[in-house]
């Protein structure tokens, strides 16, 4: 199947097969350098069927994990093109999840000013989140995505067959994604997920998914309105994730966790029941007051105000900007 | 006077004006933080009238030099705005020369994936090159212009007043650019040249260099065809730029060096005879192969083949690919 994302200035194809990755080279160019990226935490034979298809490989394996994601690791990988000659014509593969994904797409999008980036994510969540949008971004002084850019992938290949390999507490961390997505603008994926078989329509969920978020990024780019929905949980949830580094919950355990007091009293058993059935934590431990100020240095905070996302009814959703305090004492009263 | 810079997406004004500097704040939204960048070869007192004017300003004053546009001192600049809780609705301010514009305007573009830009160049070589077009970048491995962006400010100011500060060898060498336009695109622009006028004329020389470099950005955006024609004299002056960094010439004393070769036989006299009257060299020092070695790493070099542009008669342009021996001997027939 092919979506097709349409842009003002760079649209483009996610080709969403099974098996599509050993027909990568039917579906780049890949004849041609290639900087390939993968991660230490995504099976070998992934990036090395993509660098079997390749006419001049380069693989490069980061360490796995988000302090990966950091402006040495950009600056090694831009050195690695320039030291084996690559040129503007050529071209970056990142093999991986959002973390390989988010660091890869910088590096396309900076050297000599932009070259060719496919992306072929390897995790459910970047095949339903990160694969499409153009968000690309490395770390600063441990703030998510402080520096990066908005760049478009030339394409995308997503091969559900990747997932026969994904830890199943990496494959919930996804659908928790998809459970966001549905519950902002999808009710029925959302009776997916209440009925307890999102696993099992794994194919479907991902096609869902990435459909309500093409609509999205279509309508708004670079992220000045609407796209703002996809932050759904992801504000506190970027407090949690920051916080908690060290515990170690998953992206999507997070996000989880943060849009559960972003919906309403009506809803939000329902949500916590469909985060039970994908196994997904339930209650925030920790200090909340300290994951709350993390927040703050969070790019949606603006001048004292924050901007979030509340879910009222399953489906629909209310873009709210509100002095940090009020946010806070929303959050204190839900939790 | 105001010149509009038409794009698809990033449209923006450039104010040419005496004295708009001291009327920045009713020019630019300065009511917010901004960061002010500028660099120890400028006059303090620019970007010191700027602050004044700014709700919340940040300056920073980096070293003056290609050497600055690096790596580090992005990553610093970067690391300021956090430091200082900068948010995306907050803004960035060049204050100097191609040096400053293209650092800033890197840090502009990559600070959570892009916060507003206002560049106000306070070199004639900036003025009328560097601050139309939206190529921002720092170096990698003092490889020039690496690792950057096509990324457009908000608004720019310039104002020629502030050239009365400026040494002559600068104003020589930005009028080599001027130069540069003149014979690729503009006979009566050429005229001005030869008749040794440039200097005492040089509002109108920068209004028509502006809109000659305007009218080739707003066709070609993203550097894939007519663009091109802004690297004449650059590919091979890149070369002698790197090759003689310690010597010392100018960018725009090598770019009047890179354009002699590539003129026809016919006209090659009459160029000579403009860059003498602007005091700019016309003869290359040094070892001719090895700066166009240097080349070979320019981003202009595509898998063995190198784009250059000629000019056979002036107003004219002819854009060439070819093998990159077949480029070296016309340099080598024509110095």
């Amino acid at each position: 199947m092919i979506l097709r994302v349409n842009l003002p200035m760079d649209s483009y194809d996610i080709i969403l097969e099974r098996g599509c990755l050993k027909n990568a080279k039917d579906l780049l160019n890949l004849n041609r350098k290639c900087l390939i990226v993968t991660d230490s935490g995504v099976p070998e034979k992934y990036a090395q069927l993509v660098a079997s298809q390749c006419f001049a490989p380069t693989l490069v394996t980061i360490e796995q994990g988000e302090k990966s994601k950091n402006i040495d690791n950009w600056k090694l990988l831009l050195e690695t093109m320039l030291r084996n000659d690559f040129t503007r014509t050529d071209c970056v593969v990142a093999v991986g999840g959002g973390v390989v994904g988010d660091l890869t797409g910088f590096v396309a999008a900076s050297f000599m000013r932009g070259v060719d980036f496919y992306n072929i994510p390897t995790t459910l969540l970047s095949q339903v989140d990160s694969s499409v949008g153009g968000k690309v971004a490395v770390d600063l002084c441990s703030v998510k995505n402080t520096v990066g850019a908005f760049y478009q992938p030339k394409r995308v290949l997503i091969d559900p067959d990747v997932l026969s390999t994904l830890p199943s507490r990496h494959v919930s961390s996804g659908l928790a994604e998809s459970l966001k997505m549905a519950l902002t603008s999808d009710a029925e994926l959302f009776e997916i997920f209440r009925s307890g078989t999102a696993l099992q329509n794994v194919d479907l969920v991902i096609e869902r998914s990435l459909k309500i978020k093409i609509s999205v990024v279509e309508q708004d780019e670079r992220e000045s309105g609407l796209r703002k929905i996809l932050n759904f949980g992801h504000t506190l949830g970027h407090g949690i994730e920051t916080y908690d580094e060290l515990s170690g919950l998953h992206h999507g355990e997070c996000v989880g966790l943060g849009m559960l007091p972003m919906c309403s009293d009506e809803i939000r058993g329902d949500v916590e029941a469909a985060l039970k059935a994908l196994n997904l934590p339930t209650k925030i431990e920790g200090d909340i007051e300290e994951m709350m100020n993390l927040v703050a240095h969070d790019k949606k905070c603006d001048g004292g105000n924050i901007s979030f996302i509340t879910v009222e009814k399953i489906g629909s959703f209310e873009i709210r900007k509100l002095p940090l305090e009020d946010w806070k004492n929303i959050v204190r009263s839900r939790i």
